[in-house]
């Protein structure tokens, strides 16, 4: 190309700041996995990618019931005299049938202890799009939305980038199992104040991720005390609500909404609550981009509406949905089913992980576990964390994601996903980390006898520092061939 | 809800301006559609919906192809085995095959003359999604584009609510069948040069909506040389390129370009150059959202893949259409066909007018007509425009969308949709046009007699007044039931 010049000038704000936030190292993890892809045959000493919260568990399950319902899709012999009307079909309320399967599907995944709606159902591009789009409803430029520490890394796109809203962190810590209390509460919306920032909400994931932990009913409540009291918003992400496979029980916020409604003493304004809502994660769909924005406010159900023109779900995919998530019998099986198999992979990986005496925060939810690598750090600071994390995409050959990019504040801990491979892959993965911890030992058995404590950590850097650095460009230039899954770097849309 | 209260507060600025555009008599004449929807059998007597611009002509092609192709769809029992990875790619990209497949298309819909990398395609919403992640990779808030006028209303919507750009008309007249002049231009500039706006570049839709007429290539050389003189973006929306049916032939920019690059006298900067394109009109797939943003700028490329992630296309739907525009025998066949399609129910609309004694602009493309009656207008207004409008809707009962929506600065305009209905849809709509323009002679005649020359406007306007007022609260709420396929009001993504 003859002008490669001043873009700079030419382009917006917007396109040439990096509030994307696709500059971190969570994204970096996937780059180096796209270089060198582990296959159990073709390449098996390439990276393994645990850095992609995918649930590739069950898929089998939904295999089956398309080969028994051929009418469910408008691209079938069986199913094609639909063709014309859901190929046209580009209402932006959505099918009706898909939002009540949607909504039915929603309190099935709370237990049925509450009932949605489906005229509060808006579609969004992926549960990214519909962030976005509830940010654009609640945020004006500069305004502040209270997120606790660690919160995914994404969120610095979805929410911030093209909306100009801020983040305020709420610092939550290890020593409480980074449960949010009401004094981080209150200190993260008084460093607003302080930077002068105008607090327009609070946004909770829960489940949580890089957590794997479900909120209990206590904690709501404080929240929805919280910004019932400064009369903002509060923004649920509950995209992992059937991702859940162990006790405490999944809590919605809309259930505790429910039962605080009869609560004398305190009169919670349900029009400052909104859910974000997906298939990608629970029913191990992210291609279908299934994002769904529930709101108790009127004016954001319609304003949303509005915008979902700019992501709505295909009708072709709302149509095969709504057939699929109507059936009672599969989804329950389905979701009893997907639940088994994720306990099994938790337990098989988090046990193998204890066999070398490496510990997770304990969990019940997500696909990944927060791990406990701080007695790995030389020292507990964050570039003793990223010299950890090259080593272990490096050597150990395992794309995890390290705790800053989590905008964790203490240094040491990693989310590692556990559920977008085979068992196979798992075991090698396991077995890396056992030979890596093994090593460590030995080394740290051989300084003992040199009286030289320090020589494990040194043989790791050395071991990092000899490595070829990577071709940053070649790895951003959007333009590089690449296979038809790549699984890729900085192109995933939510994870 | 008990709490309906506060939301000016509570939300953003742009949930709550009405920025989006929605409020225009466009919208309003699916809302009477929406009331009262004909229907040959059962509301023989209801409004004939000719505000939508799609094409029902064709979907049997697809739907032949369709029982050929079992393996097309992850949805069939032939084509399940491919679920899993489908299901599963949420690659910001887009697969492989789907981008080579439009890249074709492209370039076999401009007759072959230019080919489209297929690194160059950028993924959208919809139209809707890929033209409003284009303006936030090129405009800051409140950078103005040129537009010439008429334009699509949802302009609005698309290119301004969210981004805050502005819309800054070329003002274009029927004197030269609206094309764009030098003079036009250069006039529009200097207006927001005084108006203290900052053009950032200009937007044409070509073919265009709604005049459906193609620019021709000494046009777009003029437009070329304009926005490279000035350092600004041109902007091409192409998303009725295949939507032509006569002489001449559609001319894409990019084919102008290409020519330019071997002219001594101009260097064209290509980094200004961007197009939007869809499947919504051209294989009238407005429900599966597919939008496409082609840009010859790395930057913009690299930003908008980013934005993408907001509007990705269903992974299922991107599998489909891979295998289906792949199948080039398909593709020659169903672009040949839904042009004799086309051109044939083009010629019936426009003779039956032409019968009546109603003109429309000459035009080879698109999906509607734009209709003259302006000798009807008993003053060249707006205000008569919309009194001639409502009679329209009311009286005549047929969905035309009147020009003052396109921002046309000439009243008396309509654009009248022909390809979203069948054969007999359309003989009824003439036969109502054609019943309106006889009565009027009638009461011309009667007129005439009576000496009394106003009679005919009185009683039209006393048939228009006499009319029950819509209830617009009805209307507006998002909540009302409604029925799964309603071709609806406010709801349309893209038309």
């Amino acid at each position: 190309m003859v002008f490669s010049s001043r873009n700079q000038t030419l382009l917006s704000k917007i396109a040439t700041n990096d509030q994307h936030g696709e500059n971190s190292p969570y994204f970096d993890g996937w780059k180096a996995y796209d270089l060198d892809p582990f296959h159990p045959t073709e390449n098996p000493n390439g990276v393994i990618q645990m850095g992609l919260a995918e649930n590739q568990l069950s898929p089998d399950l939904i295999q089956k019931w398309i080969a028994k319902n051929p009418k469910a899709s408008i691209c079938t012999k069986d199913g094609a005299d639909s063709f014309k009307d859901i190929a046209n079909f580009q209402d932006y309320h959505g099918l009706y049938d898909f939002r009540k399967a949607i909504a039915d599907f929603m309190g099935r995944v709370r237990g049925n202890r509450v009932k949605f709606d489906p005229d509060r159902i808006v579609m969004g591009g992926g549960a990214t799009g519909a962030s976005e789009s509830l940010m654009f409803c609640l945020a004006d430029r500069d305004d502040g939305f209270l997120v606790p520490t660690p919160y995914y890394p994404a969120f610095d796109r979805d929410l911030r980038w093209r909306t100009g809203a801020q983040i305020v962190p709420i610092i939550c810590k290890s020593s409480n199992d980074f449960q949010i209390t009401q004094e981080a509460l209150e200190s993260a919306y008084e460093n607003a104040i302080e930077a002068n920032i105008k607090v327009k909400g609070l946004i909770i994931a829960n489940p949580s991720n890089p957590l794997g932990t479900t909120m209990d009913k206590e904690t709501l409540k404080t929240l929805l005390r919280f910004i019932n009291e400064k009369k903002i918003h509060l923004v649920c992400d509950e995209i992992y609500a059937a991702t859940v496979f162990d006790t405490p029980d999944f809590i919605s916020i809309s259930e505790v909404l429910q039962e605080m409604e009869h609560d004398p003493t305190v009169l919670i304004n349900p029009e400052l609550v909104h859910i974000i809502y997906s298939l990608s994660k629970d029913m191990g769909l992210p291609g279908f981009r299934v994002g769904i924005l529930y709101s108790y406010n009127d004016g954001v159900v319609s304003s949303a509406r509005k915008m979902s023109s700019f992501g709505l779900i295909s009708s072709q995919t709302q149509h095969f949905l709504a057939s699929l998530l109507s059936d009672e019998a599969f989804v329950e099986d389905f979701l009893t089913e997907n639940s088994r198999r994720l306990s099994k992979r938790h337990k098989v990986f988090t046990q193998g992980l204890e066999q070398d005496g490496i510990t997770c925060l304990p969990s019940n939810a997500g696909l990944f576990v927060w791990m406990d690598l701080r007695r790995l750090l030389k020292e507990p600071t964050f570039d003793e964390e990223m010299v950890l994390w090259r080593l272990i995409i490096n050597d150990v050959k395992l794309n995890v994601s390290p705790g800053s990019s989590f905008h964790c504040e203490e240094a040491g801990w990693f989310r590692v996903c556990f559920a977008n491979m085979d068992d196979l892959t798992v075991e090698i993965a396991l077995e890396r980390i056992h030979a890596f911890v093994r090593k460590g030992k030995e080394n740290e058995v051989m300084a003992m006898k040199n009286k030289k404590n320090k020589v494990w950590q040194k043989n790791l850097r050395l071991s990092f520092s000899s490595r070829i650095l990577y071709d940053e460009k070649t790895l951003m230039s959007p333009m590089s061939p690449h296979s038809p899954f790549p699984q890729s770097p900085l192109v995933q849309a939510k994870t």
